[in-house]
């Protein structure tokens, strides 16, 4: 192992980034490992190793890596971090030996070998996120993963105080899912420049008269920090849904020429893919994205499809016009909408799940999209699952004395992060304990994943969750706007207790008894109301 | 003028029938009418005469009346009233001198002729409303109507103590129009039998064995009921929006043969047309009559089409297969829905005023439709507005400690009338102030019925009602569930005072100063508040 640069040593020293085999192009090429580093499944395989750093390695060398098992074989892209350093990860899905072989178009990286060996997953890691049940989803262990995801869109791009206040700020939040983009933001009240460019570019900020991106080379820093980032949200439990394109831009990355975008692409693929916790989602805002067109996306998403070895989950979000998401390369809906009366339609239609990604906002901004109370940011929470959905949250919260312009510089938690101030974190906590209590009450052993399995959630004077119409053990109703002060709750067989559920207030308190076959119940009279019955 | 029945007498006796002409058929029948008597724009002048009472009139003898002025004719059907009694009754909308000649295949009433002079409106008498300004209503006149109607369907079928309590409570509320059906209401919690039947039958009520409906003939007493009740509202200015057919049965009413339909529909035209408030609205939920097809319900619209003089206001009421309001004999839209986000869709398509007639009521009770808060209430009367549609309430409030049972027998107002206990009437009468001071603040003097010609209304951050985009005089923001702590509102030319409406609280509160152009202004950051803008 020779001398490693001052980032390499970084990496190694990142246990987070799991394990890693070093070569060097002044070693033997064929000489083997000797001792086979150990890596938990689920967590990164590296494989380092120095090569040519003339010409410009991003486009002239080709680098890849035979990952084997057995008779297994998973073909995996490696990737130029700079300064003559090659790297291959991978993510290992099973536990045992495992070897590898690299074939590369450049001599000293070309037929490299080693292996090692694959343990137990660390506790509390179960595998990448998937579909699971149609409509729901899974960590790959089978574990049920039910997304209460947030948003902050350039919280990556933000000074490095403010990033860990935002991870602080994480630690403590209900959410499991974070919407963030790869690329930084240029929108009203996000005016500041990002501390790295995934570019090497001339001139310090765009608008200078020398602003001129080098889209044939990539900047490592740039990635290397959001790598960082999504070790940390891993440690965190926390799925980062990365945002590949977007059209909020000053820099020039909404409207590069398509081989650079597949480049890019490419490069993203080779660095992030096995992060178990990334998903991918194609753009935010795609129909915005004037330079490109829709068949623009399905080639970037077919690049996905062929380039990540773990098949990670993919969609992509719209602004006005949904994109299909009946195609099959898309796992699941990505709605801009607070549309939940016809949710059971595109669950119905794409047999697939459904995030409600963006419900606008907790907020008072002088935007449509950023100015929800806070209960109204949790009640579209409870509308979403209670029609078999999910939704995200994000919060546009001035101060109140705030200056009355959109080039100001607040810090909000939905592009900057930093920390929460809304009400609707602790109301989303309590419903997410609800939906989780509730899966694990179903015989105390959960073999599911989703809460129902292929019913639609069906509409009684409120709306019912229910795992499964005939056989549930958990039933939980949310009233929404409807305030009535007597009720006759359908269940199925078995005996219940009841417990009325206030959303806002977060509390449940016992009906009393046992209930069985049509229950009739007394009310509050109030609107936005739960109530849960759970099988004894 | 022979000795007249009781119920004749009663009927002279009533001012709020107008004036009267009553002849015999013991009279000369060329008799002129020695005093022509005075009857005001608007009201009604009734003709009165005896005929044969044997056989069965109701189906055996026409009687029609053409009524001149000059050149102009106007040709009504009369009917019979029961005991050898006929009559013609005809709502006259021009002053000056009439005259009248009956035609009749019964010689005693054929032939008959008068004359009476057409007197000024009486203070505060407008006429009947009509389409005007393609998405809103008028009187005749040109007075501007704005429906805030409210639902009692079958207020008349209670107890005469009980529907005096609901004209008494009218008269206190801000609706200046009700839903009501012409046939009773069999339904949950409307269990009672009506006082009057509109047809003879055998048996105490339906069920009894001997319980039979004689559709051969009318029960005069049931209509001139309802036209007692037709001239209170009058008198309250007050639109009856007649439900004509409706499923909630358990006489036999919802699925008589098409005859029967045909001669009852002719039979409430003849006698309820010369009330200058009554609109037409063919069924109620026309979708749940089962032994009906919806063309069916175009013969009946085309009946209506050509029987009534007046052209009264006609529409229909769905369940869940809306009518296709497009068509030309429907002259609005009434909509079983709250999809306030498609109103403009409506209003473009079909170029008619659209009323939600039916949006869920403000209650308590153990049904989806019946358990709206007051303020959600109130909230759809704001969404209707600003959206160029108007709103229609209902109240279904049971007592807190009232029986878990829907065969219980509560005073609800949607159905029986009686008294408002919830929160939104007064509200809405907040609402109906600001859109009537905003249509009078144009110019001071109305000269248009509607709030905005033709342009449909815009979204903003909030949505914003106005009566022209470019010459506005006052403009009416809704916030909704939005509640941002700063706004930029795109003011017309002109100088503007800004007030700031909180709908549920029902408070105007000066801003202060005056605005121009894009006026920035600090708001409260809470949802579901208003803004009101005023030139100045």
């Amino acid at each position: 192992m020779n001398m490693l640069n001052r980032r390499e040593a970084l990496k190694l020293g990142s246990a987070a980034l799991g394990a890693a085999v070093v070569s060097s192009a002044g070693e033997a090429a064929a000489l083997p490992v000797e001792r086979s580093p150990e890596v938990a499944r689920w967590e990164i395989f590296h494989y380092t190793v120095r090569g040519p750093a003339e010409g410009n390695p991003f486009v002239d060398v080709e680098l890849k890596a035979a990952f084997r098992q057995g008779h297994r074989e998973v073909e995996v892209t490696g990737f130029y971090d700079g300064a003559g350093v090659y790297m291959v990860r991978f993510m290992p899905d099973t536990v045992g030996e495992w070897s590898f072989t690299t074939r590369s178009n450049v001599k000293e990286l070309d037929g490299r070998s080693g292996t090692f060996r694959v343990v137990e997953a660390k506790p509390g890691v179960h595998g990448p996120v998937r579909v699971a049940n149609t409509h729901h989803f899974a960590y790959e262990d089978g574990t049920p993963y039910f997304p209460f995801g947030t948003t902050s869109y350039a919280w990556v791009h933000q000074s490095e105080a403010l990033q860990e206040e935002t991870l602080h700020t994480l630690k403590g939040a209900p959410f499991n899912k974070i919407r963030m983009c790869v690329f930084p933001k240029h929108y009203e009240y996000n005016h500041n420049e990002p501390p790295f460019y995934p570019f090497p570019h001339t001139g310090a900020k765009p608008g200078d008269a020398d602003w001129k991106n080098d889209f044939t080379r990539f900047n490592p820093e740039f990635f290397e920090h959001i790598e960082h980032r999504l070790a940390d949200l891993q440690a965190l439990n926390i799925e980062a849904d990365l945002i590949l394109f977007h059209p909020y831009d000053r820099w020039g990355y909404q409207s590069m020429p398509a081989d650079v975008d597949d480049r890019y692409l490419r490069y993203v693929l080779a660095r992030f893919s096995a992060f178990r916790n990334v998903w991918w989602s194609m753009a935010n805002e795609y129909d915005l994205m004037k330079a490109k067109r829709t068949s623009d996306f399905d080639r970037l998403f077919h690049i996905v499809e062929m380039e990540d070895p773990y098949a990670h989950l993919r969609s992509i979000h719209y602004s006005v016009v949904a994109y299909d998401y009946s195609r099959p390369w898309v796992t699941h809906g990505c709605m801009q909408s607070a549309k939940f009366d016809v949710a059971t339609l595109y669950l119905a239609d794409w047999r697939k799940p459904v995030l409600f990604d963006e419900v606008q906002y907790e907020g008072n901004l002088n935007k449509r999209w950023g100015n929800l109370s806070g209960d109204e940011m949790t009640r579209r929470f409870w509308l979403g699952v209670i029609n078999g959905c999910y939704v995200t949250h994000g919060e546009t919260l001035l101060d109140a004395d705030s200056e009355m312009s959109e080039n100001t510089t607040p810090t909000l938690w939905w592009s900057h992060g930093g920390t929460l101030k809304g009400t609707s974190p602790a109301q989303i906590a309590f419903l997410r304990r609800l939906v989780e209590e509730s899966a694990k009450s179903s015989g105390g052993v959960v073999v599911r994943a989703g809460l129902e399995a292929d019913a639609k959630p069906y509409y009684l004077n409120a709306t019912a969750y229910e795992q499964d119409k005939k056989t549930a053990r958990t039933i939980l109703y949310f009233f929404d706007d409807h305030a009535p002060i007597w009720y006759e709750f359908p269940l199925p067989a078995g005996t219940f207790k009841a417990e009325y559920i206030d959303p806002m207030e977060m509390t449940i308190t016992p009906v009393g008894g046992t209930h069985t076959g049509k229950a009739t119940i007394r009310l509050s009279g109030k609107p936005f109301r739960g109530m849960r019955f759970t099988a004894v």
